[in-house]
């Protein structure tokens, strides 16, 4: 059956090739993996399983010829034999039977030598390193560039979803004002499950270890480092402009108690880790923190392992890209279609149309980037306080010598014993402001606990 | 300021142009533009806001050449000065001074006939006009394949919503299995409305016409007409197929009463008019009607003019894209993406890589439709019966003769005079065993009006 598809669609191409020359090629486009780990594997299966399909687009083959991994043992019931499977990522690189190159390595080295030794060798690169792409990102894109080859890194950020060709291509004619994104699965399933089952982080955590959610050491993930390595590239896509994440205000998760969570689906909101990037006047705004978002907006209805990038575009408005941000073949699917796009190209022999991120790689620019004292929003706030009469005056009233004002305020039961929660919504307020006011508050001997606040995303 | 940037940008360019001859280029790429109404505007509009950033994008200026429209007046501010503008759509089209032509006039004729004389004389094509790609897609396809050429589309589905992109290139690697999508925004609108606030289909459908949310003649949104040709080119691009609005099981939500709406959220459910295709063994399933989707589901939660397309694909899962899918500036935003794309490839002269159509055109392959009678969802439905014991076994034993089982029933309070609903929600059922049933019940006396019935997509 299989083989009759492929067939029938090869005939079709061979019978018109002359009006469509196009379309009708025969030899195969040579992939080499680097790296055969869950992604790697998935690649394999999704090559191998779509092959007919995948000739069928493109009008030849496409054939792994090499495959780059420590320990990787032979799978001949995935085309993984003996023959193909080598040890050194820098040998596959250096061969001149392979046209692209996937790196699936993952970290620092060897993959960015490996990268930069496939384009210097005339081979395109497809990589899903979004933590290599937002430290040495310009390097690996101006490598490109001079060799007028390609680097596809759909994968890199949103897993399957296809958020970096939609800001590449379809919002290309536009002007990008903000991006909301949430983009670590492994945190919005933690987020979800804290929300519905109010129950702890650690314990939550300790769940998604369990069934492969979460990884042995979290830290990248639950700490906002991998959210903050994927707000880079969209910055870069979204304004082109250049950043590195260590330019990225990063907290995580770790610190969120379920009471708080609890609080905010009272006050009509939902907590989510977003990457936040927005554009004012040349200057970035970028973080990676916990957010309230409204119960009613779309991004509060994205639940467990799912990604969501959320744009506010000039002419656009709106738009919204969801999918599965992670996983073998959600991840999969985003490198074979860069696989195939590049292939297609490799085919026709055409020169690059367009720079992988959009804008030519020399007119990226730096930007200057807002502190965080410099953001303005809304606050919830959290104060452990005496149950005693004129507490909420004590600190209201340094919160309105330092500007900030009041929207709602929701106390909760008297306590038999100790503090209880003051809980409050504040109105936009320049977070330089709020820090200071609560270092003021937490000196108030009423208060047993160091304030808690999470920004508030009202207006999205 | 903007002439800085431009020059800026310009010079940077020109810095490097040896290394990266791919990005630099002087010459204009030439618009001309048939039909100049409120897209077309928008287009205007974008070129001349977005100029700068075009350039940089792009390594050259897009350029207005020509404006061909029945009835418009020069408004220089907008640079549609009456040297540009004339009136033959078919005198734009035979110009040798232009690139690229943008088709905004809608309608079959002469859209057809100046898309067809553009590509045969060497110009790419973007257009907007869905009901033309819809009927004679593979006509216009097939003069693109021979000559080469490009044709940008990306406007004519979800507007702004990269829908056409992501299905040609993000997803290219995977296989569909289905594809769930709210495109027509004037139904979402209205079916929000009526939604909210209990209101008949035909006092929301005036107000929203006044609103300019919905045309004077409705017709072809609100009886789903514009949904069906939205859904023949998703189809095209998901599954390879062509289909025809004809072969579309075509329902609008003219007949939606406020009680069925308001029952279905009852059972936890929203109505929306959902266009939706599934691939059954290279049989196509495809139709539009009013949906009822669980209210917990992404898709329930896509409001007011907003459009969404909900994809499941076999390794990427379930993926959604929303936006908004009509009005000015959205749509001018996809048409603005798509002239920079073809722009890009037309600078470097490189020969066009992929098909429009994701698939060659030569491979594209007719399929059976499957017909509304062989298809198995669940039923949402309602009878108006009299007020007497006895009822609902009547009609629950009708439905058990078709083999039709029922999941739930909700009995409305008893009336004063007349008949009472009786609401059922059943099991999964064939639709021909169905309507066979519905036609038996109808027949039976204590049975007051035909029975209403609404299918339920609840696993999507």
């Amino acid at each position: 059956m299989k083989a009759l598809l492929y067939k029938s669609a090869t005939k079709q191409i061979t019978g018109e090739a002359k009006a469509l020359a196009f379309e009708s090629f025969s030899r195969p486009v040579r992939i080499g993996l680097l790296g055969c780990g869950t992604v790697g594997t998935g690649v394999v299966k999704l090559l191998r399983k779509n092959a007919d399909l995948l000739a069928r687009k493109l009008g030849a083959p496409l054939k792994l010829v090499a495959v780059a991994d420590r320990s990787l043992k032979p799978q001949p019931e995935l085309g993984l034999t003996s023959s193909i499977i080598i040890r050194d990522p820098l040998e596959l690189v250096a061969r001149d039977d392979i046209d692209i190159v996937v790196e699936l390595l993952g970290g620092r080295e060897p993959a960015r030598t490996a990268i930069l030794k496939a384009l210097a060798s005339g081979k395109d690169v497809v990589t899903a390193n979004k933590a290599l792409l937002a430290e040495d990102g310009e390097r690996i894109f101006r490598a490109a560039a001079e060799h007028q080859l390609a680097v596809g890194f759909e994968a890199s950020v949103g897993g399957g979803v296809p958020i970096i060709r939609t800001l590449r291509e379809a919002l290309a004619g536009d002007r990008q004002r903000a991006v909301y994104g949430i983009v670590n699965g492994t945190c919005n399933y933690i987020l979800t499950r804290m929300s519905e089952e109010g129950k702890e982080f650690s314990e939550v955590l300790k769940q998604a270890q369990r069934q492969g959610l979460a990884e042995a050491d979290p830290t990248l993930d639950v700490e906002g480092h991998d959210a903050a390595h994927k707000l880079c590239i969209l910055v870069t896509l979204a304004f082109g402009v250049l950043l590195k994440p260590k330019q990225v205000y990063t907290q995580g998760i770790t610190a969120l108690e379920p009471q708080d969570i609890a609080c905010a689906r009272e006050l009509g909101f939902a907590v989510k880790l977003l990457a936040i990037a927005k554009e004012d006047n040349g200057a970035i705004e970028a973080r990676v923190h916990p957010t309230m978002t409204p119960v009613s907006h779309l991004l509060s209805s994205v639940k467990g392992a799912f990604n969501a990038i959320y744009i506010q575009s000039e002419a656009l408005g709106s738009s919204m890209y969801f999918g599965l941000g992670a996983g073998q073949m959600p991840t999969a699917s985003a490198v074979v279609a860069d696989i195939l796009e590049i292939a297609r190209r490799r085919l026709t022999a055409t020169r690059l149309v367009a720079s992988p991120l959009g804008y030519p790689v020399q007119t990226l620019r730096a930007a200057p980037v807002k502190p965080i004292e410099e953001i303005v929003c809304q606050y919830y706030l959290r104060f452990m306080a005496a149950d005693q009469p004129g507490v909420l005056g004590k600190i209201a009233s340094i919160l309105g010598r330092h500007r900030i004002s009041i929207a709602s305020v929701i106390q909760r039961e008297r306590a038999t014993v100790g503090a209880v929660p003051v809980i409050m919504r504040t109105h936009e307020a320049r977070e330089k402001n709020l820090r200071m006011a609560l270092r003021e508050i937490q000196r108030l001997s009423v208060v047993k606990a160091p304030p808690v606040f999470i920004r508030i995303e009202e207006n999205l």
